[in-house]
């Protein structure tokens, strides 16, 4: 099942750096152990902005707020989900 | 170059039903060309919606231009774009 | 997997009254064959409003979409959907 | 009477663990008890948030308002009431 | 029970000026009705515009419902309600 | 003169426990020796949240502002302010 | 009593020519007397827009509205009505 | 040239109360140094909020950029500024 | 003195072909005119919509209403004034 | 490759001032930089705000990317991304 999700970052000033570098690589394990395994389809980076636009491919509603609400970034994220499906125009 | 672009449709109650049907079935062809070509990289229904998002990867925003704007239903719709680039914890 | 939706109806002014009686008549039947067939969980009208918020419980995007698109209403009405999982605090 | 109320939970970084603990704690159990009395008739996750929409069913406006103001998570969220009725179509 | 109510009118300009007299009036007969009785207990013009700020003190929301979905002018208006209660402060 | 102002409170966490017991013990005095006046005509609780929604009476918009700005409660709110007259169906 | 009012135009442009150039020439006769009578104090068009804002200094909310459902185009205008007061810093 | 502009003013509760005094008394003389040249026209108050709205005559862009950047207040206020001109219906 | 247009195009379905035609080439021809003159500096189209970006540099707010006001397109256009001046680290 | 950007500042209050001088400084030599070698085209101050619109013409949504992701404020700075191309009544 097919969503696509913007997240928008925003790391408090005062985090400590070392914190911050820890919690960033984290997200980017994490992030990147979803991507193999498939159910992270896509992640783009939107121009300007430390923000992204992903693609999820989920089981169900419930696997998908497991993995974002287990983001390492997520108590500093703006989550926005909106479900597609298949497009009868797609090929 | 990416782009993630929404399109929300919205055909007049009084368009005569076989110019609506001729210009939705333009509209799939033109999508289904592009999408062969590689430009029109993905396509998604919004659940819920006479909308999708799509993924475009194409050389200059002038392409993408005239990509949208000779879409058969761009009278009819309200399109969004947002540049994207490549995300740095993407596989 | 389940789904709030908001549907807020605006069925044009100009559609003759025994088509409006004829779609609304039909609204009614599709909605309740859902609800008896569980997927359509819920459905309250918001006071004031020519409005519903219903919880859709159904296997997949893509049945919620057959089921949205399918709506006699459905071109007359402005639609939400948000996805929802099982709250850790429900009993 | 019945009401769907959506919370937008956003718990300040600097409230010390404990008393994190602590509220979030007494927030479960609060809620557990109203939804036992039959009051807090649903409660579902946002997914992607945290956040809940919930339904209620009271006697009065004067009741709900004691209930979401007496919420331990009070202070550190953000809510929105909207007022429901039976759906002539509910069966 | 107390809610406050926003009505914004906006009458077609194509309503041919019988009907739109005999709407208007009704309206009026209809509101005047319900002040009498006591549930619409509050009734103001807002400055400079085509709408009215009320309070209403009804035994539930199903009855909110049945008086705002009955007003004659109801299919020309944008209705917004939101819940009120005692304040403490209120002498 | 008659408006319907909105005060929705927000009093920052930091504030010391004493100065909010005392800043909301003199707000409440103020507005109910303002309702004893009859400039304060109404006050309501707006559902699930900290804020009112009040009706003034006042001589004029001076008046008004004066006694707004006077709020103990002032700095920590945010006030929208609508002017209202009689509506011709009042009776 | 100042008011500053917005005020946007939208003439429909199915209004026949004859009526137009009426109900414009009744609007800017309307207009001149009341900024003679000193009611109307300040009128400036918005740059870019067929809109105005202008100050009212009235006696009242009720003569305010008065004047302003009393303009020839209040059928067609979106107006926005906001009270002031004199200013501490004002020479 | 006119300009209107309206400035929310939101100074920190942290500013030291001297500071605080200073920048607000030397904001007032700023303020009425520019009304007596004649280039900051007019100042209201919204009647309940710590805003105004102004009308500045200048001779350019640059000019009132000059001015308002140069506000003791600039820092802690939004502002937005709307380009006029004179209208065709002015006396 | 510069400023930012934004104007967004909607020419209504019912616009016969020929005026159609004709005030697009007018709007052409106008803009062109100005171009040349240098008080259009610069125009772009906005991707994926009838839309334009512009800068003008003209010598008032007179000029430019006088410029806007006379497009064959502004009874078909929504647009958007921003005030502009000399960037200190422009070159 | 056209883009026109919108960038608001906010540098916080408690940013050291030595840090905040150190910041701005290396901003402007950045953009200056970026302006001499042509992918910043235009900076303009918006009146009124610490905020610039400006004109970035550059051979990718990646190279825009970079850039934005760069400016020494990048931390401090919300950040609009439009796509532009060429008008067809530009000169």
């Amino acid at each position: 099942m097919l969503f696509v999700v913007r997240m928008d970052v925003d790391i408090p000033r005062d985090l400590d750096a070392s914190t911050r570098e820890d919690v960033v690589a984290r997200e980017k394990a994490y992030s990147q152990e979803l991507q193999r395994s498939g159910e992270w389809a896509h992640i783009w980076r939107v121009v300007g902005k430390y923000s992204n636009i992903s693609i999820f491919d989920v089981e169900s509603n419930a696997r998908l707020h497991e993995i974002l609400s287990g983001l390492p970034l997520f108590p500093f994220m703006h989550i926005e989900v909106t479900a597609l499906t298949t497009h009868p125009s797609a090929i």
